[in-house]
């Protein structure tokens, strides 16, 4: 099947070099796809690690794996497989991830416990190992790439390659952070959503790296959903090389520690943003703004009902300023709510006040602002200061289309 | 929109009259249409009363009213609205049921806290007292009408009426049950979901009524699921008219207790799968069933996870046994599972066991089952004795289409 590249899509950006870190891809053949489907990275050493993991009970091995390496903080090689997740796939799953370790480790001559990997595609096929093998001889004798020939090379379904940059100010050295990012479906927040990797030159502990990225992830991928469906392989994880040579970030009192992790929020919101403009048959990228609600939490919950609301997603999709549905959404969110209080807005036009629909309110900019790409979805709860944006796509004929055939 | 009838649509019945049950309908014109939309039970006197209700915390004024005069426990009359779910209409939708209440009262001579009032339809405007007022004068003369007027009388985007019976013996009597339902979208369980009335003739007391009823609706109406969308009006109410004359059950000691609560699961098994069957552009009617889980609550979670998730259900509208996806819905419910232990099968044929493919299985019987319309997907968690059994139906271009235009 030929998907469409999104109308969502933004063009990939220029991105800067990341001194410390090597980008290198090959075609292990994982698929029978004329692509390069092998990425490594190499790290510069003393590389420092931080990641946050899907919640799934049903997790790939790498997960398993990557989850244990980020306690000791420090990565040499970043290893993506695309077109296997060799996830549900007993002991040869695990025989294959410590393979590709192991040959990494020998290859670029580090612990092999430094080397990570991730794996995404079909879930229950074993990865091919001697594939596996032949591709990372060929991938560490390679020219070195660009941002744009690795997140082609680390994608699956989706439709445009997606990478954000930012950068920080510590003390007087400048610091550059890269994002890659993949994912289309399958994407469900409440944890690091889809394949991210963050790249910086900045020198930072790891355990300042895990908490900034722990926070950044709080008001990025954890706010943002396409089908409301979680994926056994979701990653994220950032890797510090330390080249830029600023005095080293311990914690938050260090110099320059908020600098960077107002930085990290914004690369992470930009890729957030970015894995929903390439949600699975998306024509509308929405924000959801809730307010008053008792917590920032509850906001956040409430935020989410509504964006995996399927009654909401395709009114949208209908060009339909439904707000009826948006109420019944915030209703079955189980977080505290009074009807009565319930305020709702479309692009900045109060449809419904106080509980009830505004009888006199101006449809013709409200129905103007729906057929538009960028819908703004206002909902306030009138009961407390909590507030949290979501943000989540339309849900159209194309997310069947596409989800009714992928695989067969 | 002409909205086709449901292909799993299964023909109504021939259900018995229950002693003590007068059924009317008229049409109040909620709506520019056609046929009757409002409906009058009138019950006998001394009828017990039992309900659940939404767990939306943005509840009609229905729902509110309804939830008081449950705790009372007796009812003499029923009225069902269509084309208006008089949901977040502020104090006009509470003054509006209150009419209706004092009107039936005042014209069959009860107290109008024994007046039931459901609305069904569009959220937000509130119902037009005037119709209400003249459709009760017009409904309280007309004769008495069948089970099928009355259901189609309740239905809004129903494509097919939905009614279905049982019946037990309590000692040398046998006692009737009917139930008929409504409800196509906005579909979620934990808790009644959508309109349904159930009638008996046998002599209950209401406490009684009201445990039988919570339990039967843990195993039926808990345990589907559409859309995963939650409505604000969900109510499911029983009423007992004491006709039949059997020894009054007072309490699970009682004779004939377990017998009437046997047969009220059915009744209520029933018509939740009436319902599934007639989810909004369903095209296969899907039975998980899921055991080894740590617990019975566990396993319906898990069952819920499966039967909601987008990309289970728009799998099987492919006819694609990709149990990858069910791995995946199990991960993300957030119950107890072990990776290795899991076993998935389509059709009794086990594709996956013990956390790996089964990879010499035959894919023709599970192809062909696919390509029914009754699917049966089996999970087996390998952990505990936990089980329960949901439903759920395929999510397809059908779905889309009616939501992405109803109300325009």
């Amino acid at each position: 099947m030929d998907i469409p590249v999104s109308p969502l899509a933004r063009p990939f950006p220029d991105l800067p070099r990341i001194e410390g870190v090597e980008l290198r891809v090959a075609r292990a053949g994982y698929k029978d796809w004329d692509r390069a489907d092998l990425t490594l990275v190499r790290l510069a050493e003393r590389t420092s690690l931080a990641g946050v993991f899907t919640r799934s009970a049903c997790a790939s091995h790498e997960v398993e794996s990557g989850r244990e390496q980020v306690k000791a903080g420090t990565a040499r090689a970043l290893v993506v497989n695309a077109g296997n997740a060799n996830a549900f796939t007993g002991s040869r799953g695990r025989d294959a991830v410590e393979a590709i370790k192991a040959q990494v480790g020998e290859q670029i001559g580090c612990d092999p416990a430094q080397v990570l990997v991730s794996s995404t595609g079909v879930i229950g096929v074993p990865l091919p190992v001697e594939r596996a093998r032949e591709g990372l001889s060929t991938v560490t004798k390679a020219e070195q790439c660009g941002w744009k020939e690795a997140t082609d090379a680390i994608g699956t379904t989706d439709t445009f390659a997606k990478g954000a940059s930012a950068s920080a100010m510590i003390g007087d050295r400048r610091v550059e952070l890269v994002g890659i990012v993949k994912g289309s479906g399958m994407i469900a927040p409440d944890m690091a959503t889809m394949l991210g990797y963050i790249f910086t030159d900045a020198d930072i502990a790891s355990d300042f790296l895990q908490e900034a990225l722990d926070r950044a992830n709080e008001t990025s991928f954890s706010c943002m959903t396409v089908d409301g469906d979680t994926s056994t392989s979701d990653t994220l994880l950032a890797f510090a090389t330390g080249a830029a040579g600023n005095l080293r970030i311990e914690g938050w009192d260090s110099a320059g520690a908020d600098a960077f992790a107002a930085a990290l929020d914004d690369l992470c919101r930009q890729l957030a943003q970015l894995v929903v403009r390439d949600g699975e048959g998306a024509t509308k990228f929405i924000t959801v703004r809730v307010s008053g609600a008792q917590s920032d939490e509850s906001a956040r919950r409430i935020g989410l009902s509504i964006a995996n609301s399927p009654l909401v997603k395709t009114a949208i999709a209908g060009e339909d300023a439904n707000w009826g549905r948006v109420v019944m959404a915030v209703g079955k969110a189980g977080e505290p709510a009074d009807r009565d209080r319930l305020s709702i807005a479309f692009g900045g036009v109060w449809t419904a006040r106080g509980g009830q629909a505004v009888e006199d309110y101006d449809e013709t900019p409200v129905a103007e602002h729906l057929k538009g790409e960028e819908i703004d979805l206002a909902v306030d709860l009138g009961i407390g200061t909590g507030r949290a944006t979501v943000w989540t796509c339309d849900l159209t004929h194309g997310y069947i289309s596409i989800n009714a055939d992928y695989r067969s």
